[in-house]
């Protein structure tokens, strides 16, 4: 297959709402680069800041993104059509999805084997949203042959979830997921997938809600119709939830979270709240002896493991909760506005 | 309900092969123990050892049973209907499984919170064989509504699979279970709903493997007719497996589970074999990075609480694996018969 | 040695600063109960609340102590002098001190094995400043011969020292110590008699920190006279500490011990702080990947046998943190000043 | 300084008891590769077994090795000369050790965060016992300012043993450590900088019991001259060791290890028997409930790490285990017969 000069690409050009298609130079490959074609790319919630241009977008896209103009996009899969020189890991022809995260791997972080915590950590300099992209060695995986494009294009985001549950033991236990956007969704997966005895979901979703029920959940409540505190412990004979995953990123229902929890209970925070969190340590923490974790990204490579043994197996699927499958270069503008209503799941760009 | 004075069991009598039909007197209740009417009661390896009075129960029953004449069985699920004077813990009229063993609650062992292995445990005096069953206060359990009295009398033994799968994670890796008895077989369902991707499984016996298909497990083996552990690297990259179960009690199995196993794996043992076990601690245990745990009983009450969030709400379902249901006291002879076969799942009988 | 009718005991009798010598009727011993020759009686932080009737006494004594009049006290060690028709846990003669938390031994806490955390936990009726005490026989500990008496009198706040730091690993690594109380000083023993490479202890009283360095802390400091977080950050490469007890209960002082802890760190929450504690859920915890556990009271009893393997080899001694050995009846009163000025270490009254 | 063109080094050449002093190039330096002036290195193990040209090597040289003529040695530190122009890690000026295990990065092992058990693991292709030793980038390690070429150069060896302890809690419990080697008197020091309450060790020769005292045994036997099962079980009230360090390599003394093993104990197995070890699995595992561990090598740089905090701020000193240090190129000889002997602690070689 020949590469061509020139390809398409979704661009975050200007610092206000909305991207722009262009018409941008296939990369050259570096000694340990990759180029791959890219097939199939979901919306994250960073894809949605940059695409808004929020006050999250504005503070940390310089700092972490080298700033604009930039492809927009990281969740993917392709093929892979080149490889520099030095490259081992694959080879063209390769399918492959791409871990993100790019840890320096000499600090003390990445020395004690938590390399996906680096505190130097480095994203891609380009983006996915693209009909080529360009990425590290490091970073490229080979998915398995049972999974097609759109499946693999939601694996990064799904070994987030696995990080998560990768904390915690949910066997024969009760579960809470507060929040059932696409890393909520993959979590009840997960833990019905795990074992656990019933699953409690709350969003102010009702579409989300209702992908929440097929996917597992045994109680789902939206918080600004009820006392989700209350609802939970009646159904726990007052006891509340063995795990609690915070998805949300809502400091209100962060605190909901920490009092749904039993004692001796888990608390997995994902979420990302931008307000204070106020907590009572005493009620919260100390008395009920909660152990809490907090889980960003993924355990490299380990959760992608898990995931590729979850889902090139079968035992997962996750086909149904791509609710929404878009050309990516003529229809990204609608695949952003679905992804902001609430009401999908995950949104796919098919490319070529 | 009307206590008789007088009631049916099944009783070891002579040490020898069988078991006697008696009438005996229904036992007093002790401050704090428990009088329950039984109403299913399971076979179990060792109900199975003593009804044959082989080379185990000459050597264990004397010292770890007080000695025949003595009524058989363990695992039974029956009705409260007389509490002792200081008993708190249940009521009559309570559906009530028993655990079997009875920790010191003094010694070192227990200090640590292993109770369920300490040194000086005891069981039972009387077996459950029979119309009413006298146990101690600490060994009632109360079950989940939803469950029959047969799913009920296979909470003991399930929960011994509890404690073992309790000890890994097998999310998204492969499993393997050597020997498909009940155990076995309920290992392969905790394995499967614990989210493992691909479980093996070896017996002799091909109608427990077709048992175990139906539990779960993707590739079935007798190790009788191929080589296993060409088998098991063949479906798994050369790798082998993530965690072996090993249940059969065979030291040649035992042997050939460890070479199934993949680097960094872990071995739960749980069978006993009546002969030397013979390793080759570098290649099997030091190279390999092995985790090996001993496993044995529940961890009370642990394991239990476990087993009711799995079985009372579902996501478990056992009874398709009590293959036989049958009378108590006029069927006995022909439910040990089948045990003894290895053409049976677990069979049960029931009682009044 | 007989047993007298009446003895002496330190009463609280009204709901105002201070306390009463009283004499009382030695208490009747029940059937599962224990009398003990009290020893050594040392002031816990709870028993300054109750002698000041801050708002702590006045919310919490109702509730979890039965009421008042009430004998104060509840870390001991004494001679078991009388035991109940039913005791065999220990004799008389036996040296013993107690564990203060009775758990209910039959819900949903208990049973998975966290009996220390039990929702229904009950405490002593009778409090321990008195010749003689009235303990349940599950509360009784014999302790090492190797002890003294105002050695073992500490052994019950020691033994949440070491359930806090159960749950880390501190070897070659750094740690820090917000708060240096008796429970922080015990806390950087145990820190560096596991393996801490430097131990960093704050506190706002310069006799504390005086003690903190002879237990081994490499650096102290004062949050009134400098910026903990700049401190720690300067001698730890930027990095933060590896594990970070806090012990203090101050909010302020709590926000200050997440920004010391290092990414992927471990915080041991211990303090019960009477304001809301505010978090930034990102930065605190999410991003840093912390683990947050909430710690009280032991592991009963694996906490203490702990306890007594490093006390009674000698491994840790704590007579040096025991500053100040005074007379019960006598000099109850200047104990409390004593305990609550900061400048002391462990105040133990001794008795008889 | 100006690197020369020729080196002394001391090689293995011929397949028979013995080394040769040759003089070398010094080694090219490729772009990911390090050369280092060696300032000393120790006696391993392994290196005993090449010198000796024993059934081991001839088994194991060629195939771990790549085959003779070989330059010894893998244990050094020494100051970084020259680095190659990839080189990020290191810069010249730098003092630094070296990881000895190359993991490949690729393999399944590798992805789930435990390269250090890499199926494909490979090592140094050149030795380091010469004037210069050229070392992969990512094996350079810097070490603490505090610490001497001579303690340096046992760090490889210590973080074996603190890949061991790492896998257990031996705080205020008994431990035994069978076998005090090198390794086995690093264990020693750990278990008791870790807080271990009794320390109790056996080997053979009188001169290594001598040292195992001096670092903090408790108890020390000769298994030639006494029962030890019987001397432990007399020492701890019947029950055995809380965990159990196997690093004799000899399989009656394994096989005696698990009989010393307490119930719920853990046994961590490094060292490499040559014939089979028959055990008990009932006995031996099961109904004992250990958990066993095997071990070899350094989790890769997690176990550095450690070492690199206990040994750089003296919480742990290595000097005295030293016993002998000798010039290399002159005394190699005596050097092998002193380790052969068991009449030494750790034999350093120094260099220039």
């Amino acid at each position: 297959m020949e590469i061509p000069k020139m390809m398409k690409a979704v661009v975050k050009v200007r610092k206000e709402r909305g991207a722009v298609l262009e018409t941008l130079p296939v990369p050259e490959v570096g000694p340990k680069e990759v180029l791959v074609k890219v097939r199939a790319a979901a919306i994250c919630g960073t894809d949605i800041h940059m695409y808004q241009w929020n006050a999250w977008a504005s503070q940390n896209v310089e700092r972490s993104y080298s700033g604009l103009p930039r492809i927009m996009g990281h969740e993917f899969s392709g093929d892979v059509v080149k490889v520099g020189s030095e490259v081992t890991r694959v080879k063209p022809g390769d399918r492959v999805v791409a871990e993100t995260h790019i840890p320096c791997g000499d600090c003390y972080i990445c020395n004690i084997g938590e390399g996906f915590n680096c505190q130097h950590v480095k994203r891609f300099k380009n983006g996915v949203y693209a009909e080529y992209a360009l990425i590290p060695e490091m970073s490229a995986i080979r998915f398995p042959d049972s999974l097609s494009y759109e499946e693999a294009s939601v694996m990064e985001p799904f070994s987030v979830a696995v990080h998560g549950v990768s904390n915690t033991s949910v066997v024969g236990d009760t579960v809470g997921v507060i929040g059932a956007g696409p890393i909520g969704l993959f979590t009840i997966k997960l833990a019905k997938a795990m074992g656990a005895s019933e699953i409690f979901v709350s969003d102010i979703s009702e579409y989300r809600l209702e992908l929440a029920k097929k996917c597992g959940a045994k109680y789902v409540f939206n918080p600004t119709k009820c006392d989700i505190v209350k609802e939970v412990k009646e159904r726990t004979d007052g006891l509340g939830l063995g795990t609690v995953f915070e998805i949300s990123g809502n400091v209100k229902a962060t605190k909901q979270a920490f009092e749904c929890l039993r004692k001796c209970g888990t608390m997995i925070m994902t979420g990302l709240p931008s307000e204070p969190l106020i907590l009572d340590a005493g009620s919260d923490i100390v008395w009920k002896a909660a152990k809490i974790y907090g889980i960003h990204g993924r355990e490299v490579y380990k959760s992608w493991e898990i995931t590729k043994g979850l889902l090139g197996s079968g035992v997962i699927e996750v086909k149904s909760l791509i609710t929404h499958k878009l050309d990516l270069f003529t229809e990204f503008d609608k695949g952003f506005e679905l992804a902001e209503s609430g009401n999908a799941g995950k949104v796919v760009f098919l490319v070529g």
